[in-house]
């Protein structure tokens, strides 16, 4: 892993474009990490632009008073990355590279749009890329800092003190049995009866609509989804050989006028749905509709794939209203699923399929032959928080967080000139209206380091729209506000 | 969870028979879950009958005194379980359980064997079942007091106590990218020259298979294997619509002129292989035949997965004779998958793909859209252990341990009537010959409460064979030798 390249001069102005602000000894992050992601972020921000040559190894490590190999693993890493590339005998550059980046170069008119199906694919791309948190108002997740980094750390830490022969055996192909108990009573108070046989882990929601859908679609199979929906299993399904017909989203839940027409022309096996706190919108179904779309369901012979990973988001129906399809069917024709991902830790993986008890063993047995099993510490962790109740008070503050924040994010927004016309009284996202080409706008921001979430994304024809997806615990910054701002202004 | 059951009497015999032994309040496992374990192995070993009752609460918790709500809770999980039922008003009962049981009570005659597919699904769920250890000599794992649990918790916590936001987050869709620079050194030594692009982390072997599989192949085409080979992807191919193809396996490799007659027959998109430490086998390829196998290949236009998950329990090629397609090829046709299930710990579910830049993104794209992302935590642990060198220590240790019981064990084996002719000089398995239908053997084996391997399960045609997979792990305990040397006398 080390390496030797000789110092080389640099100008001045590179070596303080590459330069971090602040090295810290005391942060968590190491000092190679830091390093990194801060030349990421210029990179990013175009600070550092593409072919400039970054700082010597000496040079850096003079600067910043940290030691050479330091610096050299973080340009290796750079490297690795693909932000760098090293010219022998010269030192380093910055590398041209992503492919939206690329395609802007290449040809700069903005009506232009990537191809859709890379775009969902470097979209999702770009959430794992470790940018700066306050740039990511697409992001589906919430800001690090609103979770409780504290309360996972515990629990693993407890987990590792156990029988340590737990961590080296596969875990229970359905799942492990104490979780599956525990999700048990969750479902009980949503009013959903389900034993822990019925209950199969899997990793996160999008193994389990990867299951269900393997086990329901043969190629040519039409599967519905919301119009707008969450885009990444516009591809899996793809991927299945289903077509994917969108059911236009009300802010009551589906258009179910247009789901019997289309149910009855299209004969579908699958129809996924948020239920409740639907992404992108915010918006749950209410008790009319729930029962409506169980008899559309009905009569046309399709499963109901309710997904409702917002779960958590949402104060409970006593205080706003929000009907699951699975309460009143029971899990005869609903296959439900739910996962911790958004509320606790996405990176535990850990997310559910509930289903008849028949069921659950052909889709635990499906899970075992793709990947045998889930992560069993991930699911241990997840039954610690909670059976000892953290998990309960962890979601009430993230509640009351978002619901400081949601309102206020509106009228700012507003005040830019983004249209708020769904005003969603719970739940991580606005789904607002810029007035103009969301692809483009989104072209813009990544121009200046921000992510965004176009409309065209979350539906299933991917047409470009004036709609997008704004993740309102990202919504602080004022940097964002004013380039809605600027760039709404110049483009509608 | 709690629970109100009137105590009530059961007979002595009863009772005893469903007491554990030992309840230590020391143990690393909780009083709950050592009462759920040895209830369980009391019903594997017909200590308890289907129908038998159990003692009352009362009586359980004043025998072992311990409170009746730990005995209510492990009661609770056994009938969870499925080894239980509570009968309103009468107590708890054991129940009728697994498949194959419920088989032989019906239909007695010891030559009908359970269906095909589900056996295999069978097989794997009881590897999952918490047997207790000696009685696993079918298992695909080794035992965990062979692995080091200490290791792999010390990394944990070290891991908990790193900076906390990283628990919180995806990890990156290719995989924790310090862990690709890992393998990088790790394929070197193997000369197989592979940059961390051109390596995606799996949840495992299993799912680095379901991921070329499915980017490789449409229904209707077919798929080479070895015969015998790793049964569980047999499974997982034919759900895709594939035709899986089983290649003879010969002692130094596949039967090559066998190879390329099917290969002009069939026309197969993939030929599926483990070049070293064969499962069930344990033999390895030798240099001529890995270059005639890649002629081929390439002759007849298929790509090779080499699937080398035993790859350190070989003591090296300087020390025994072992060939990596991979290291003739350079991943050009050749797909090269690894990882640390049988070595470190089944739990972490850390596998990986090595292959070509490109294909490396397509196969990370397609690994996004059925998991979003593998398990990040599993990855740094993998890092940690292997970056800190403990694990070149830890295979070492192994691989003694494993020198230490083989030739032993082929001997003992011998003696009670079991054919030994392929002698692997590494490794965990013996492919052996009981000189009856293992089948039935398995059967007889499950009425002892021992799991074994029967040889059909092996072959993708699934016939009959007087051929087992015996883990040398396991085979220390003499219940197991008196067991084949009294049924092996009788079946054959």
């Amino acid at each position: 892993m080390t390496n030797t390249i000789s110092p080389r001069k640099a100008g001045v102005t590179e070596l303080n474009a590459a330069v971090p602000q602040t090295l810290s000894r005391q942060s968590g992050e190491s000092l190679v990490e830091q390093i990194v992601r801060s030349v990421e972020t210029r990179i990013d921000d175009k600070l550092l632009r593409t072919g400039a040559r970054m700082p010597s190894i000496r040079q850096f490590a003079d600067t910043h008073r940290v030691s050479r190999f330091t610096v050299v693993e973080a340009y290796d890493r750079l490297v690795a990355k693909g932000f760098l590339e090293s010219r022998r005998g010269s030192g380093f550059y910055v590398r041209e590279r992503s492919p939206m980046l690329a395609t802007n170069a290449a040809s700069p008119r903005a009506s232009e749009a990537p191809p859709p199906h890379l775009d969902v694919v470097w979209l999702v791309r770009s959430m794992f890329r470790q940018n700066p948190q306050q740039k990511m108002p697409g992001s589906g997740l919430l800001p690090v800092d609103w979770l409780d980094g504290e309360l996972v750390a515990n629990a693993l830490r407890a987990i590792s003190r156990q029988n340590q022969n737990l961590l080296l055996q596969y875990g229970n192909p359905q799942g492990f049995l104490p979780l599956r108990q525990q999700l048990q009573l969750k479902l009980a108070e949503l009013e959903i009866a389900a034993t822990p046989d019925q209950i199969v882990t899997t990793s996160g929601v999008t193994q389990a609509l990867d299951i269900v859908a393997r086990h329901f679609l043969q190629p040519g199979d039409t599967i519905f989804v919301d119009d707008p929906a969450w885009f990444l299993m516009f591809g899996s399904f793809a991927l299945l050989g289903a077509k994917v017909v969108g059911i236009p989203r009300l802010p009551d839940g589906p258009d179910v006028a247009q789901l019997a027409e289309l149910a009855a022309l299209h004969k579908p096996k699958l129809y996924v749905i948020n239920s409740v706190l639907h992404n992108p919108t915010s918006t749950s179904l209410s008790a009319a509709k729930a029962f409506q779309i169980l008899k559309i369901a009905e009569q046309h012979d399709f499963t109901i794939v309710e997904d409702d990973i917002y779960c958590d988001m949402h104060p409970g129906s006593a205080i706003q209203p929000a009907t699951r399809i699975a309460a009143l069917d029971q899990l005869n024709r609903v296959i439900y699923l739910g996962g911790f991902s958004k509320t606790l830790a996405a990176n535990l993986r850990v997310g559910f399929i509930a289903t008849s008890e028949d069921m659950a063993k052909r889709l635990s047995d499906r899970k075992m032959l793709s990947t045998l099993t889930t992560s069993d510490l991930g699911e241990r962790t997840v039954y610690k928080i909670l059976s000892e109740g953290h998990y309960r008070k962890h979601v009430d503050r993230l509640r009351s967080k978002l619901d400081g924040v949601r309102d206020k994010t509106a009228k700012q927004l507003e005040r830019v000139g983004l249209t708020v016309d769904i005003a969603p009284p719970a739940g991580m996202f606005l789904w607002v209206d810029a007035g103009c080409d969301t692809n483009v706008l989104t072209e813009r921001g990544m121009e200046h380091g921000y992510l965004l979430a176009p409309g065209s994304l979350f539906s299933p024809s991917q047409l470009p729209s004036t709609r997008m997806r704004l993740n309102v615990g990202y919504m602080h910054d004022v940097g964002i506000l004013r380039f809605f701002e600027r760039e709404i202004g110049s483009l509608s």
